[in-house]
């Protein structure tokens, strides 16, 4: 597809890009430095800020607690009907609350209480750290009766669909899987492991964190029951903005969640002293959401739903191939090795490259001084400098840009007066 | 203690007041408006408004994903550390994270599974419901094993520490109560009640929610074992700010919270398959925490710290002594009953007052329009009127004009105007 490396090209792809109007709708702080990392924190939208500074000023100053009657107790529904449009679901199967994690909790445990008879839950080494963690703790609780079964992959990039269907059975209670991989951006096969799942009578439970805001979902195409995902990714929530959770309409009665917090009750404001859970998605929510992040995410979702996810899938693709061929051109006779798949109808939107010294590779890019430019990547454990195109403001010149600056790093040795002692997070 | 209600008093006891200059340090939007309703959110500290900006517009805006460097992945246990200072407990017991309703949830069932033969939970019917309902749906997850057994109270304001102490034996696994009850403002005896707790062998967990901030709390010199609170009540975190955790040091490993999410972990960013919880109160927390609305409760709490608890109370409780002798003079002629115990011992910082016609008494305070002052307090069904004293920013002359608008409204039968159909919050 691309035959030249150099930078008019770049922007030459730019000038024709159908998206290119969005990148003015974010806020760009500092001109030198390319951020490749909205994968893992989004950019704010300019609309973002206004709209905190109203929160905090007008809503909260101001109205006080009367704001909660102007829309705040509705924004979790509000919030999660919008982020339905982009991952297949109806308005009334998503909605906004706590963390990822405290999600996947709520989720899987009332996954495996519909079916307290079968001991088995299935995922896949390549998950989430996070998300097994949350298993794990999970058994524990429920007194180390289920097995968690983990498929392997062979190439630490793609885990064979086979190899998860070899692991369901009549035991399995759930499966549960990241839909795109935090680390080679693999995308698994939903749709195939959902079928299966259901062949063996198991639930399907997904992560949608690294995938949504960069890829079409199909959740109700892919007969799914339940899913989870972050919005300070792709969807430039901001940092830690609440998570979000999926229940298939008809499974929103059947199952329940364990951490029966007030707002997920009927009437929360009765204050009467039994539970009686609502008989809709708000059944998922607990306790009062944090409203100031919580808001932050409505205007990223409206720039979505705006660009519309097909537009941004394909630009994502165009945008990953292009990082790929600049990486065989310029990287790979360095040493460098990528850590992704090269299919691109299985990779998400952001890259890994893999090198020995990855991790000073990293801090000499986010270490760049004028006249050098800044590059801001992420770095996951043990070699994988991760590079993330966020469709809606990536520019192909930053892409070009950034992989020159990673050939002049690793070709002049800059990374080596940089220490390999951890930082905390990128 | 007060003999005279006339307007000159009060205003001669806010030139007296030695917390005065802290009102200043507060945003004050509508002069017209006085707000009574701290106790349920608290007004944002100017200082707040500002960190909010720097945080959207520089931390997110222009540092990004660096910013969880430089200082955003220690904020939660550097904000519990300084909450620790406003309720007796070490530094490095407590955390901020999650909502309250997912914090008890963790702590409850931490509690209930360090002694698993134990199956009786104590608790109380004044306490708020969402932590009843908390405790149902861990009975529930947990196969119906535990009891739920909660102590009465004869009128609704107080419930004797006799009945809950009734209630404890050797089968009781765990005894939860909210430290100040929400509709009356009734304090528990956390000293005693913890000691009764303790001679049975029983975990004792509080929630502080309608208490921090608005008292001095001696978790350590109680010898409390463990506790939750809100943080945008009287501490003006913000609306819906997270919550904290409260785990007594020599608990902290011992005890296992089930939600092992990755921010528990020992070591989250190495990413290991194999959860190994932080051995400190970190295993506490769950996932990425909400960073603008946890960053956003710190300014408060540096108000309270510069404050003093001791002084904050001492006011309170004249504040709320001079509510009462008004509402003697002014409301009980008119059919008003007190709501809240009398003995400012074990009064919180807010008066419940009741009238048959509450709802919509306090519809018209809310909706009085000028010349009439407006006055924000909140509605707790069925028949409670709530207003909220915060020491930092209200004032004598607040409290005064406010309880003769109440008057006023109820003289000329100004609130037959409104509907006595619910809105949701206020």
């Amino acid at each position: 597809m691309f035959k030249d490396t150099r930078l008019p090209t770049a922007r030459e792809m730019d000038a024709r890009d159908e998206l290119k109007a969005f990148r003015d709708r974010f806020v760009f702080g500092d001109e030198n430095m390319i951020y490749l990392d909205g994968n893992s924190l989004g950019r704010p939208p300019k609309e973002t800020l206004t709209r905190i500074s109203t929160m905090a000023g007008k809503e909260w100053g101001e109205r006080l607690i009367r704001s909660w009657n102007d829309g705040w107790i509705e924004a979790s529904e509000r919030i999660g009907a919008k982020l339905a449009g982009l991952i297949g679901a109806r308005p009334d199967e998503v909605i906004v609350a706590d963390a990822t994690s405290v999600n996947l909790f709520k989720l899987a445990v009332a996954a495996l209480m519909d079916n307290p008879g079968r001991k088995k839950i299935v995922s896949d080494e390549m998950n989430f750290p996070s998300d097994l963690y949350i298993l794990q703790g999970i058994a524990d609780m429920l007194g180390n009766k289920h097995e968690i079964c983990l498929a392997g992959s062979d190439d630490g990039i793609i885990t064979a669909p086979e190899k998860i269907e070899a692991l369901l059975d009549r035991d399995t209670a759930l499966l549960t899987l990241t839909h795109t991989c935090f680390k080679s951006a693999f995308i698994c096969d939903m749709k195939r492991l959902t079928q299966a799942a259901h062949r063996n009578g198991a639930f399907t439970l997904w992560d949608l964190s690294h995938s949504v805001g960069a890829m079409e979902i199909e959740l109700n195409e892919c007969n799914a029951d339940l899913a989870v995902g972050c919005t300070y990714k792709y969807l430039n929530g901001g940092p830690g903005a609440p998570a979000f959770i999926y229940v298939r309409k008809d499974l929103q009665e059947r199952i329940s969640q364990p951490v029966w917090g007030w707002l997920g009750a009927d009437n929360p404001f009765e204050f009467s002293l039994d539970y009686s859970p609502a008989g809709t998605i708000r059944r998922y929510q607990t306790g009062t959401p944090p409203i100031l992040s919580l808001l932050a995410i409505e205007p990223g979702l409206d720039l979505h739903l705006e660009a519309g996810m097909e537009k941004l899938r394909r630009k994502s693709v165009l945008m990953t191939e292009y990082l790929v061929f600049l990486f065989d051109q310029l990287l790979h006779p360095l040493g460098f090795e990528l850590g992704s798949p090269r299919d691109p109808e299985i990779r998400g939107s952001h890259v890994s490259i893999r090198h020995p010294e990855a991790y000073r590779i990293n801090r000499a890019m986010i270490g760049s001084e004028p006249p050098a430019v800044k590059v801001i990547p992420d770095f996951r454990t043990p070699d994988n400098i991760r590079l993330g195109i966020a469709p809606l403001y990536t520019s192909f010149e930053e892409i070009y840009i950034a992989l020159q600056r990673i050939r002049e790093i690793v070709e002049g040795r800059d990374y080596e007066r940089f220490s390999s002692e951890r930082s905390i997070v990128t």
